[in-house]
This record gives C-alpha cells, structure tokens and sequence, in this order.
C-alpha cells in the first residue's frame, strides 16, 4: 500500500514536470525518460511489481495520424501511450498498453508461449552464470583451460533461437563460448566447442550442447587489433595526413524538436528499441507544394542464418532486431570517431528490467556531406558548361550484435533520391577447429583453429508508401526485349526494348523474387496522379541489387521462422500493428505458423491496387568469410536507393547553385574579352597539393 | 624536299630538348607532347602529308616489360615507340608504328574497308556544313524553321554506326539533329526528325533520312538549367552552407612522375585517347613484399544501343570509347568544382588532325577522401571498443559524349579494395514527337514534344590480373544451397550452404552471365600459392551488382558488332595487341565478322588455367528516361568492387591509426580513475552543429 502511495505521488510530480517544462511531444517522438518513468508508476500503481522488457511509443494511429498531420491546428493531438513488455513472476509474459495522460492501463494481456527479446541485461547474466557452472567447468578442463582460470572464459549469449527439445515456454539463451588467454585478447580466435544452454528464469544452465567431435581450445598465438599487438608487429603507419571537414558558416539543416528540415525535405526522426531510427513523415517540398512521399521508412527485421549443417549450428540464425534490439544495441557515438564534421546527436531513451529509465547519449548522428557532383554538361561546340556539387543529410546508427556491428545509414539526395547503406563490420563468428579439420566448404579457416562459417545477412525494410497520398500500387518493372524476331515489321533491327511493368493487383501477385537479369525494380505508384509530361503514375523506384535468395531450404528451420526472408517483395493492405515481420515477439519461435509477414499474407486475395499498402522488401549478402576478414572486419558496404521516377516534372535540383556555370552567350561575350562564366561560386578552399590555389 | 628538311631540322632540335632537360620517361609513361611532335616529323619525313587520327603510346610488350620492371637496372628500358592512325589522301588509313629513338616508320600499313575513331575536329566540322546544306535547310523549313534561322540549326555528330546502304569504305557520320530558339536554349528540347548522313571525305551531306510521320519543331516553352532560367522560377536555394574539405599537412599519397604511392598501394597513372585512365602494375606492399595485384586496368571499351526500334534510331548504339575516345573527350577539370580538397592533376597530350600535339589540362583528377568507418567492434560485455576511420584515394576523369558525361572514379581502398565507380550524367539524347504521340513504351514524353529513347550503357571492364604473378585462374563463385533435403543426413536442419566455385578451364567455359539469385562473383586466383591459415588460393574477387543483359537481341546489329557485350564475363589468353573488344577501328563496322573479343574466343579450347590470362566484364545499367532526368540528369551512380580473397592472412588494414581505442584492461582500469582509452586520436575539428567541440 505504501509502495502504491509513493509511486502515485512521484506521479504526480512527473506529470507536473512534464506539463510545465516543455512543449507537448511531437504524436511521432519517443517516449521520453520522463514518459517511460511515467508509465512504469502506472504499471507499478495497478499490476505490482514486474521486470520491464520494453517500454517504447504506442504509435498513433495511421487514419487519426494523418488527420493531425493534415491539420494540426484543429484536430485533437493523438494521445500519447506506452507499448509495454513485461516478465511477471513465474516468468508470464504480458503486453500492455497504458494512457500517459490518463495515467491508466488500457490493456494487460497475458501471452502464453512467447518470449520477449533479449535485452543487454538478460545478455550480461549468462556469462556470469557459466563461469560458475560445474559442468561448464568441466567442459573447460576437458578443453584444456584449468578450472581456475574460469575467469578467462567468455560467452555470447545468443537467444537459443528455437529447439524443439526445449520448445518455448522456457526462456532460453544459449552460450557461445570462447577464451580469453589475456583479459585483452580477442576471444573470437578461441572458441570452445560446446553450448550451453542458460534458463533465464532460473538463472541456471539447463544443458550443454557437446559434438561428437572434440576441438580442445586453440593453441595459436593470439590475433588482435588492439594498439599493443600493432606495435609488436612493427606499429602504425604513419603517412596519413588529416583531412579536415568543417562547416564555419553552420549546417544546412533546421531541427525543430525531431523534425527535421533539409533542401526541401522534411521528415521526423524516431527511434525504438527494436527497429531504431523511424523516418516518418516523409515529404518533399516542391516549389512551394508539400508532397507526401513516404508515411514511415525503417528497417523492421533481419535475420543471419548460418550455413554449417552440424548441430547445434543451426540454432544460428539470429534476428538481431526482433531478439535483441537494434535500439537497444545502439552505440553512443563519439564526435571525430564515428562522425566528422559539423554533428547533430539525438539520444534515446529505454526503460531498464528494474523499470528505470536509460539513456543512450548520441544514439543517432545528423550531418551533412560533400556528394561529388550532382551534374555536369559541358557542350562540346561552344564549350559552355555547367558543374554542381551535390550534398546528403546522412541520419545514422550503428548497432552491436554480440560479435558483428551494423551502422545504418539513411541517405537524404538533393535529387529527391533516399538511398538507405548498411556497413557490416565488427568480428566474425567463430567455431573451433582441430588442426587438418576439414571445413567442408560450410566454412572458412580464417585463422589456424578457428572456423568462420558461411552466413547471410538479410534486411527486411519496411516502406509504408504515400506517393503524393496513402492510396498507392507496386508494379514490377523488367527490362525486357520487345516482341519479334530481328528482321520482324515490329523489331526489324531487333535492338527494341522496354521496361515491362506488372501489376500488383493482390497480395499473392506481390510475391516476388529479384531477378538480375531483368535489372527489375519495384514501384511504388499513384495511379491516381500522372505525371503531366510522361502522362505516368507518379512514383518512387525502389533499386536494390544485393538480392540473394534465402538459402536454408523451404521447411527448414530458418525459413519457417523468417518467412518474410522467402522472397525479396511482400505487399500487404495497411495495418496499424503489422510492423514486425517476424512477429511481435521473436525468441524461440517455432516457425509453426510462421509469425508476422506469413500471417498477413494469408489472405492472398486481398487486393493491394490504389490503397493504403507496405512493401516489405528482403535484401542483404551472402559472406564466405576470408582470412581477411579476421580478426576484424573491413567494413563491407550494401545499399539501394528509393528513386523518384515520373513524380517531378525535372529534374529538381535544378536550383542547386552550381559551382561554375557559362552559356553559349558567356562563352562568345569572352572571346570578346568579357569574363566567361555567368556564375562562380567556386569553392575556395580547395587547394593544389603543392597549396596553391589555382593552376 | 624542303619540308622534308625543315622536319629533320626540328625533329634534331626536338631530340636535343627531350634529351637535355627530363629523366627518361617511364615506359609506360603516354607519349609526352613532345614525343608526339617528334613522331608527326619521322612521319612527315618518310611518308609526306597526311591527316592524324591518333598518335598514342604502343606499350611496352608484356613480357619484355614484366623483366623490366623486375630488375629495372638491369634490363634494357623498353624502347618508346608511337603507335599512329592516319587518315592519308583518298582517305586511305593506315595504321603505324613509330620508333622514336631510331626516328624511324617501323610499320606502315594501309587498313582496307575501317574507318578509324571520330576525333573532336571530325565531330565540329559537320554542323557548319549541315547549315549551309540545301536539302537539310529545305527539312527544316518543312520543320518550321525559316530558311534564315539555320544559324539556330544545330547537331550532334554520331559516327553512322553501321549502315548496311553505305558500307564502310566512306567515312559517314549521322547528324542527329536539334534548333535552338535562343543561343543558349538547350536544344535536347528541340529535337528535329530527320538525319542527314554527312561524307567526311566529300565534307558533304550525301543523304536525309527522313520518317513518314513527320514531327515539326517543338511549339514548347524552352526548358533549361542556366542560371536565367533558374532565376525566372524563383532562383537558387540559399540554404546550403559551405563544406570545408582541407588538408593542412599535406596528402598522404606521393606522386614519383606518373607513378603513385599510397597506403601500401603503388602503380602507374596512365591515359590514351581512347580508354581515358589505365592504371599499370598494381602493386600492394605486404609487410614489406611487393605483391602483384594487377597488371593494367582500364575501361576498354562501352556501347549504348537504344531501344526504339524505328529506322534510323537502331544506329543510335554509341561505342564512346572505341569510335569517340573516351580520352579524347575528357573534361579539362577545375578546382573547387569538379574537384573538392586537395588536388593533384595530370594533363593529357594528343595529337590533331594537322599534326600538332595539343593538351587537355587537368585531364586527370587525383585526390583523397575521407571514407567513414573503416571498421569498429564494442565489446559489449566490458565496452572496450575501436574506431577506426578510412581513406580512399580517388584516380579520376570526366568525358563528355555528346550529350552524356561519364564520371569516371578509379578508388583505391586500404583494405586492398579497388573500386570502380561511374557517374552518368548530362543530358538524355532527345527525339521529337507530335501532341499525343505515344512512345510505344520504347521512350518518355520527358517534356511535351521530347521522346528520351529507352537505352543501356554497357561498359566493359578489361582486367589483366596479376595476383602475385601472371599465372591465374578464374573461378564463378556461386551461393549454393547444401545438398541434401531437409532432415537428411548430411543436410538435417535444411541450412546448409556454400559457395560452389566453378573452376574455369578453356575459354568456353569463361563466358557467363550473371546471376543475382546465387549472388555470383568472380575470382581472379593464383593457383600456385594457396593463403597459409585458408588453404584457398589467393585472389581477387569481381563484385558487379548492375549486370543487365544486353537487350538487343541475338542477331541485330548491335550484337553483331558489340560482340563483348553478349555475356558479363569473357576469359582469355593474354596476347599483347588484345585491347579492343571491339575491334582497334570501330566505326562503321557491320559486325560480320564480329571484331575483337568474338576474334579472340574464336579457339574456345584454348587453356585459360593457370597462365596468363584477361577477364573482360561487361556491366551497366539499362535506362528507361524519366522527366526527373531533364533537362540535365542528376548523376546516376553504378560500381563495381575488386576484393582481396584470401589474400592476406588478415585484415591488412589492421595498422591504420584507429580514431580511438580502449581494451578491457584499460576500461577496467578507468573504473580506478584512469584513463580508458590505450589511443586517442578523434579528429579535433569536428564539432556540434551549435560549434561546441565536445558533449
């Protein structure tokens, strides 16, 4: 009773300093700390003691969103609610949803045989718990590391994924082990060949995987990246000079709130715990027309299956998003390290088990970079010519996933493109090998003793079009010969070809693979609008090239669990609470029925022509690791690019000062003696790498 | 005989100067001006008058230089030799060698039935004879042009392509034609419907092809990009602040004449008129080894075909390279404009029709840049982490074909990548059409009354390996799923995969195509030296997402005579003279037989295992025009990657100086009051969009 007094009036005071120190929150901002705060007194207040899992916005509804967005002045604000996870006693899980202004419990659903994702928390016990463990311990022995350096072995605790013997009603992780010689070594070069299996809610390990096979830990030397073991191999290298990039007049963005506002872009900035940046409210101001381009954009799922057949391998195969969190992952990042230039940070705000709020300072980076050149013409008779540089508004992020790092980069163009890039980096998984083992082709020897399987990484983005309204249709367009033999009337040369555009008129029809040969593209289209020149639907492309196929086979485990990873494009009738293709809460799923995407699916007939539609899409890579990869990875990049097609009637960066223009005329005026440019806004710092100025 | 001596006069003078004042040039150094002018005097001595189509280095024979270059102090320097393309009276060419230092024609042999490139001089000739033609005048009346406005009459010269009416003994270009209103109206928006066929012997138009649907001059408004025309819609943008790109101490790259140095990397910058760059002796220092990597990169070769299948538009199907020279067309760059930071530039010498050598300035753009994360890993558990930033080095050039432009970005990477990255941009080649017309699918009413035709750049990438050493073997590395079922023996969980390599033995067996679905790459291996830690050859892997088919279909013109772009990837036996896929003189080939690579595949038996050996790769990407791309296109960006395979024994990028780095000893000692990091090196001018330096 007490407890419940207390929490009321820390309530009060909360909702106190919320009304008095800032404006309302923007419908699309994150919870704040002080929201998050606020929603666990409730939750304290009405359903007692819990351990938090998330706590993240409950985002308003699409249809009551777009009135607000519409006019904002009179419609009434979408209220602000908690999306809630909680683990009660006895390991229940349940879904909540609480009103902050109301500060009550609007739903409180217990849901059997789920389990939220792994937080950072639940992934810093285990390694504790396997130190102490008997069996462990005598694994480690057998391995060849005496029990009393226990505290030279390490884990990555990954969820167990699924395992039919333990099925999901116990809240597993399983343990990657490795050993650590030196407290700075990097384990990755000395994986151990067993995997317990820790039980969260005891707090125990309840198995522990062994091959038939024993690999005692690895006798080579230690391979780092750390300054010591540069200096012992002969030191860094010396001959980079600094590149210097600063911005002395200011950055070209404006940030109201988490709006933001670039070369005629405007979009709101959003983060949760599991996708981590939300771009909402996409819209690009042509000449004075705001024009809806994308309600949201994120990236809402991914999966890296692993391709080493022995058991338990195929246990690998984590959704970083969905079981762990690109939010939650997310690095705070360092001004001059991760970012360079002139920055804007962006925190976030999480809820911890104990129901505290978290920051993450510097979560999100905003900046702005040099894009080359944006066009050029020079013509060739009369030498006139045109050259102007392009600029990009860069919001990004970067995750840790145990061993691998993603950074994501959402890329805004001056040319109405949004292109999205992923940097893969970090450290590669490992498995231990004997001396002479055979890889078997499911992997690679990247180091003596250590075997990096194959794997994939594979994205799914999330495009909840709006192309100048939410009534859109995809068409698949294919780079096709025309029809005819050569020597034929209709293709006498036979050199006739066309972009061939299909349809989707239903969700099954949606259902589509890549096909390079093609070149295909998907668009995104609103066949309610033309464009006046081309008399096309307006549209946005979506060009995506590092497509590969999902490669676990139909009915294995993997595909089963991430159904949206069977094709590269989905298309489904929008849904408020379709964000997670892989379901709302991943962790030992079985993949029977397949959750999320599968689901939405079912009703293949339901029409997704000139209506409020998502396109989910699949991409990513294949990686058969190399030694060069090892003991860190080189940055290895992947992109596509969202590209307005017929939507502009130019080309609209037209208006983008160039940085040297003559004409015709100018040119003629100058052999007459008069200057030659009719515009000079050449960029004076750049110098001759001798320092002069000009040549 | 008085011009003979005066030549000999000026030539010894020549010699004396070339002598007297500069270390001897590398040898696969281009012709300097000098060298040029020196082969115009042995030619004007021995064999009198004639026209210069081209006068370019004749490189070194492989073999000969490969010892060269292993014992430079040894081995007698290759000699300097000319290799020369004239055009004599009667319009006979011939194809020469010259020696330079014996002053004297090694080779002089007059070519029946080709016609050599179209240099710059050909292409400005035509304009001003079309004007002054009866029979062109007479169209554009019909057009609605008066008689006195042919000053307004424009064209874009394109060779003919191939026209099986006038063959190939009379050298034609086609007069793609346009009007400007005004003198500085772009005409891409006034195209006109006729092609006259122009006689460069004659200097004649010799023929019209005229449609039998007629299309009058354009009715609309101008549509242009010059700052008038941007000021009339509402002028610039003003709210983009300037970048800063600077280096204050200096670049990090050192240049040795033509030779380069940077980041363990070292090669030769060279450039011929009709490849633009060729970058020679690849080298990468491993610790102190000079391995081989490449031989010579270039473009070689790239072809356009447009896809409408109306007469005359199947001779639209430019070869920029082989029948313009992407050299010849290159862009003079400015600072501050096409080039941002600290530049070093490279001129190009050539030669022009009546013999003099001339000079593009600034033709070659090196410089550096910033390239984000080079790589980064948290430890999760403890929060050590490393930040290490990357560099890149940027070889680049920019021609201008008519109406296009091709940025062209050779980037050299520390990780031991090497890009090539294209920009396409410029202006769309433009075709009129009626109110109403329909396009047919075959193009895009990009503005009212302007048809941009569908059409490809296809470009073809010649890679003379050298993966420590000249004997390699290429392998196609496909993503394969395991075999097996699922619950199989060997394949239980179904998530078995692996990269099935495809060993390449003969020619035949080389020619493929790409495949997204299995994410094919190629990898250029030396079989004779496997990496210590991976068993696995070392190599260079081709990553090439944008591998369009060639849509022409089997049989018409442009695959007759674009016999390289049938397939993505040809093999073949290095042979000195193989530099041309298609064909050294490319105009006006009719494709029967196919010139160049279909010539050297002719013995697919031919063993291309471990030896010596070339892979051609032909890549691009298929347009279908859209109005955002007029009347001047935002660049269209496209790359290709060649990545070390097994290669290094590690992450050879290891050594780069990290932007900062802690280790677990060393946070743990922070907790105690020390500093965390072991490194710190965080860029010092970056700052928070308000200036402050830290947060």
């Amino acid at each position: 009773m007490q407890f419940v007094r207390m929490a009321t009036n820390r309530l009060q005071s909360l909702a106190h300093h919320l009304a008095a120190t800032s404006p309302p929150p923007h419908p699309f901002d994150p919870l704040s700390n002080a929201e998050i705060e606020k929603a666990v007194q409730i939750i304290r207040a009405e359903k007692g003691s819990v351990h938090y899992n998330a706590i993240t916005l409950y985002e308003p509804r699409k249809k009551e969103m777009m009135k607000w967005l519409e006019t904002p002045e009179i419609v009434p604000r979408p209220k602000r609610i908690a999306d809630v996870v909680v683990i009660a006693p006895g390991g229940k899980v349940y879904d909540g949803l609480v009103d902050l202004a109301e500060g009550r419990v609007l739903k409180w659903e217990h849901i059997d045989g789920v389990q939220p994702l792994i937080t950072m928390e639940d992934l810093q016990i285990v390694e504790h718990v396997v130190r102490k463990d008997p069996k462990v311990i005598e694994q480690c022995v057998l391995s060849g590391i005496p029990a009393e350096d226990m505290h030279k072995v390490y884990c990555d605790p990954w969820t167990i994924g699924y395992d039919h013997r333990f099925g999901n009603n116990v809240r597993l992780q399983q343990a990657l082990m490795y050993y650590r010689p030196h407290m700075d070594d990097s384990q990755y070069s000395f994986p151990l060949d067993f995997c317990p299996i820790f039980d969260a809610e005891k707090q125990k390990i309840i198995h522990i995987d062994i091959p038939d096979i024993r690999r005692p830990v690895n006798k080579a030397a230690p391979n780092n990246y750390h300054p010591a073991s540069i200096e012992k191999e002969g030191g860094y290298r010396k001959d980079i000079t600094p590149i210097n990039i600063t911005q002395p007049s200011g950055v070209s963005f404006k940030v109201s709130g988490r709006e933001l506002n670039w070369q005629n872009w405007n979009f709101h900035v959003g983060f949760n715990y599991k996708e981590g940046i939300v771009l909402n409210n996409i819209t690009y101001n042509d000449k004075g027309t705001v024009r809806p381009v994308f309600y949201r954009l994120s990236l809402a799922e991914m999966v890296v299956p692993y391709g080493n057949p022995e058991h338990p391998h195929q246990r690998k195969h984590a959704f970083d998003l969905g079981e762990y969190g690109g939010g939650y992952m997310t690095n705070s990042l360092s001004l001059g390290c991760d970012c360079k230039g002139a920055i804007h940070y962006m925190d976030a705000a999480f809820v911890n088990r104990a129901g505290e709020s978290t920051t993450i300072k510097n979560a999100i980076c905003i900046h702005e970079e040099d894009a080359g050149i944006l066009f050029k013409h020079t013509d060739f008779r009369d030498e006139s010519v045109i050259v102007t540089r392009g600029r990009k508004l860069i919001i990004s992020h970067i995750f840790t996933a145990a061993n691998y790092e993603y950074c994501v980069y959402w890329i805004f163009h001056q040319d109405g493109t949004i292109q999205l890039e992923i940097k893969l980096t970090g450290i590669l998984n490992t498995y231990s090998m004997n001396p002479g083992e055979d890889t078997k082709g499911w992997g690679t020897e990247v180091y003596p003793g250590v075997n990096a399987h194959n794997h994939q990484h594979l994205f799914c983005l999330r495009i909840d079009s709006n192309i100048d309204g939410p009534n859109n249709t995809v068409f698949q367009a294919d780079a096709m010969q025309g029809a005819g033999a050569v020597g034929s009337a209709e293709n006498p040369y036979g050199n006739a070809f066309y972009a061939h555009k299909t349809e989707y008129k239903t969700v099954n029809e949606s259902i589509s693979d890549y096909d390079g040969v093609t070149s295909r593209t998907w668009e995104m289209a609103n066949p309610n609008k033309l464009n006046p020149y081309s008399h096309k639907p307006v549209s946005y492309k979506l060009v995506s090239r590092e497509v590969p196929k999902l490669l676990p086979k139909e009915g294995s485990l993997v595909w089963k669990r991430a159904g949206f990873a069977r094709h590269a494009v989905h298309v489904t009738p929008y849904s408020d609470d379709q964000l997670h293709p892989a379901g709302r809460h991943v962790p030992q799923t079985s993949g029977e029925p397949s959750s999320g995407l599968p689901e939405w699916i079912a009703n293949g007939d339901a029409s997704i022509q000139n209506t409020d539609i998502v396109l989910w899409h699949t991409f990513g890579i294949t990686h058969f690791p190399s030694p060069e990869d090892f003991p860190i990875m080189p940055a290895e990049p992947m992109t596509l690019l969202l590209r307005p097609r017929n939507f502009f009637t130019k080309n609209p960066a037209l208006d983008v000062p160039p940085s040297y223009c003559s004409t015709p005329s100018s040119v003629a005026a100058s052999k007459d003696g008069a200057p030659t440019s009719v515009l000079n806004l050449t960029d004076g710092e750049s110098r001759l790498v001798d320092g002069k100025k000009c040549c």
